[in-house]
């Protein structure tokens, strides 16, 4: 590996996977999802032959899109020095996010964003494969000052300010040794979506709880928001199942408004629910707010359609939510996600990632893993979203044993597909 | 024309102009925009001929990528029976805007909302030409009912409900004629922000600021926040030269976290403002509340960057804003503008257009006027932005005399960019 090698080549493909077929990813919102990929490889002209991996993650059409708004970013990466860029990631976040011009797109928000962040995970993976480490301990092993460096605090000072951030990593410092071994030894706690799809019927739904039992699992998630009726009755099944020890959340996907959801919730308050998810707009920080009021002691649960850390941080400030869901594919990339662990850190709210999809779950544990041994902390009250589908597609997949994610170990952030995957369920290659 | 004919045909554009080479458009966080225009045009089997035009604004780069989502939109339109897709522009609106797969892109932010509203906005344009009349008498025209069915009510109930916006829009049912006589005799009030881009000289300001009082306008608007001493010396002179009698308001451009614009705007507090723009990130509703607070009685005046209506309805419920600010090309498209002028209308705030860039001046004239007759029934407080730049390029340009915008009077939605102007600014073409 030298100083003086460069980004050559940024390929794109558009990946599609037809799960719509089995009724998997079906909820109240999503009735025939098809997980896709906007997928990028960076390529250097170093000799120690490392690529970068990333993509944002859509559910079918529009990922040709996705994956051009992912190509228009070429010409901020090609040429560019590789030791340098990957020395500052926190400089790059700034250049592609407040470029003046693409920021008209969002600004912070959509396509553009989500593509960016598809190009600084990308970067990471690189970065964590020239390390020869596993990103969660890449930015386990970073100083509380670099850590920082990486957060634009833009927009965030009313409510975090870089002192403080630096506090938070500073007391974060101490023993993470201890906490990465802990990791090493025993993991991440998961739970499962997998039972809950509404496109399953009760039989299936059944099964599927009780071998969630079995898988060691101690909260199982329902998608709700279809039908009254029927969420009653998939509650009751879930709990026959699953026994009194078991946690149930459920998620509605942004399937009410602000009164519906609270009358609907109210009906179905008698069934022991751990979190109720996405109760409305994302978009809607007064309107979590105000569900979150008139349902507690029942908390809400919201993020993975969330745009960026400028709605986290209101969502914080007003108590809109009670578990906080980063998704590792939203928003532009790690370093946006580092600011948000720390904003949800100061608020001493749970982070419990969303995953699933294609790839988020072999993204996400990092930043949990992180987020343990130098932020938070601790793992109480923390899981990250589990689903037994897609792995099979990635180089380094996610191991989930007796309820819990096994640390991954290989260099880089687990992004890299089997190239097989790309060649077989590539839509378009994009120039 | 015939109730059988259908879509053909959608063309699109990439159309950008060199304005960064004269500084036009410059402001705290565009120091150098291209303007830019992703196209589109709808083409009919119809034997009258009539084409729909509409178009996404960007500032330059990205434009690729706009107009390539405006293209994914595609397969929705073509083939579809144009009589019956202009009689339910609701359900059409719906469509795009809840295609289950295409949400996931946003939801309803962003490149993909843009490209639904530049659709949207294109088949208004066909529906007033095939109507032979300006959009805003079409929209004028139109019943109570009919109205609101244009308009989607998800994630608004709690603020505004169907009931209530068909009760503002049957007050303003009376004197509807008389109100569309009036447009058509007077014209509607604009003010200029010619004058006040930050890379224009103290001698251009100077001179700009006379022309814009010679020519009959009341209210200017300044770019601020690059620099406070700056700020402070241009107030002087553009308040030296306009008088004491013409308003002068300001605009950060998103420029400043929440504590630094309360301390920033305090220090031109003695400079007689008459609203503060984009003070802090479009996204941050508690943020303009606390700004809002903190600076009355100086009015916060936002919206060119607002996402959506649910935002907007945010903004509303917290009094985050005092001047709200639609885009005719940012949200999507006519009828989500609806919707935000009935939220306007339902808190009592004045609607005082974002205009300016490629077109939106042409565009947001109608929404102004149509809100006149048909919702606020007032100019009390009410007035366009006026940017003089890019009209020649389009076949219906905008009007302005005496300080106010004549009313447009040719069918359509004056979107139609001059085919000469299309193939001359056309940066690259796709399929």
């Amino acid at each position: 590996m030298t100083g003086w090698s460069r980004i050559t080549a940024v390929d794109t493909y558009d990946i599609r996977f037809p799960t719509s077929q089995q009724l998997d990813g079906s909820d109240a919102m999503n009735p025939d999802p098809d997980y896709s990929a906007a997928y990028l490889v960076i390529r250097t002209d170093d000799p120690d032959g490392h690529e970068g991996h990333g993509f944002a993650f859509t559910i079918g059409r529009g990922n040709d899109v996705q994956t051009a708004a992912i190509g228009a970013l070429r010409p901020y990466l090609i040429g560019r020095p590789v030791s340098a860029t990957l020395a500052d990631l926190g400089g790059m976040w700034r250049e592609l996010v407040h470029d003046s011009q693409l920021r008209w797109l969002g600004p912070e928000k959509g396509v553009m964003h989500m593509a960016i962040g598809a190009v600084i995970n990308a970067l990471w993976d690189l970065a964590a494969k020239r390390a020869g480490l596993p990103l969660w301990r890449l930015l386990s092993r970073m100083t509380p000052e670099e850590l920082v460096d990486l957060v634009d605090f833009r927009y965030l000072t009313d409510a975090l300010t870089r002192d403080e951030a630096l506090e938070i990593l500073r007391r974060g410092a101490d023993g993470r040794a201890e906490r990465e071994a802990e990791i090493l030894r025993g993991g991440y706690p998961a739970y499962t979506t997998s039972p809950g799809w509404l496109g399953y019927d009760d039989d299936k739904l059944r099964r599927l709880c009780r071998e969630a039992v079995d898988d060691g699992f101690d909260l199982i998630k329902l998608k709700v928001g279809a039908d009254l009726d029927d969420d009653r009755r998939r509650l009751r099944i879930a709990r026959e199942e699953c026994g009194p020890d078991i946690r149930i959340a459920i998620d509605a996907n942004q399937r009410w408004d602000v009164p519906d959801a609270i009358e609907w919730i109210g009906a179905l308050s008698p069934y022991q629910i751990w979190w109720v998810e996405e109760p409305t707009s994302p978009d809607d920080v007064l309107g979590h707010a105000a569900i979150a009021k008139a349902i507690a002691p029942i908390p809400v649960a919201t993020g993975e359609h969330v745009q960026n850390r400028i709605v986290f941080k209101q969502l914080l400030q007003l108590g809109g939510l009670s578990f906080l869901q980063i998704d590792a594919a939203r928003v532009a990339g790690v370093n946006e996600n580092i600011a948000i662990l720390l904003l949800a850190a100061k608020f001493g709210v749970p982070v419990c990632p969303h995953a699933g999809g294609v790839g988020l779950c072999e993204l996400v544990q990092h930043l949990s893993m992180f987020d343990f041994v130098a932020i938070s902390q601790t793992q109480q009250d923390r899981t990250i979203e589990y689903v037994d589908h897609l792995h099979e597609h990635f180089a380094d997949p996610v191991v989930v044993r007796g309820g819990r994610y096994q640390a991954p170990t290989a260099p880089g952030f687990s992004s890299t597909m089997l190239p097989a995957s790309l060649a077989a369920y590539s839509h378009i290659d994009l120039p």
